[in-house]
């Protein structure tokens, strides 16, 4: 299984409820994609310093079962809303978790 | 639950050895963490494009499993025998996670 990880920074104006409404988004968009075996994203908590606004991992099969999540036009569409104008940097990667998940 | 997630971007001399070698330590301390519920840690796959060479996904029940883990003896051996010494730049995040784990 894959663990994708995504962090991001925002944009200086975005707003708590332009956060609250991209994870409603996001968590919508994850229950309707059967290739996500498991998805987790919100707030960075900053227990640590940290240039991360908020951080998104998701577990899938396989590569394909990423491509079938990334490329998906849920995907897109939530990107093309809303995650498109609010990303200042995004960093992203996957690591290998064996048959954890 | 915490999500812990960490990344990497290594020195340029850092050597494939190197990393193997930190994968077992890493392992190695894992095990020897109660904190730690769940632990993954190794190369970035690089499904899509990143400068994220390396990962680390860490399951703690809570901020104070999280200070166990990060200010373990067996953590900060690690940073001080070889990672200290391989990282360029590291970020990390957070992720609330529910009680999923």
């Amino acid at each position: 299984m894959i663990l994708h990880l995504a962090w991001f920074t925002w944009q200086d104006d975005v707003t708590p409820d332009d956060v609250a409404e991209l994870t409603r988004q996001l968590t919508e968009m994850a229950a309707g994609i059967p290739a996500l075996r498991q998805y987790h994203c919100g707030e960075n908590l900053r227990l640590r310093p940290s240039e991360a606004d908020y951080a998104v991992a998701a577990i899938v099969d396989d590569a394909d079962g990423l491509t079938a999540y990334l490329d998906s036009d849920a995907h897109k569409a939530v990107y093309d809303r809303i995650l498109g104008r609010m990303v200042a940097i995004r960093q992203a990667a996957q690591l290998d978790i064996g048959a954890a998940g």
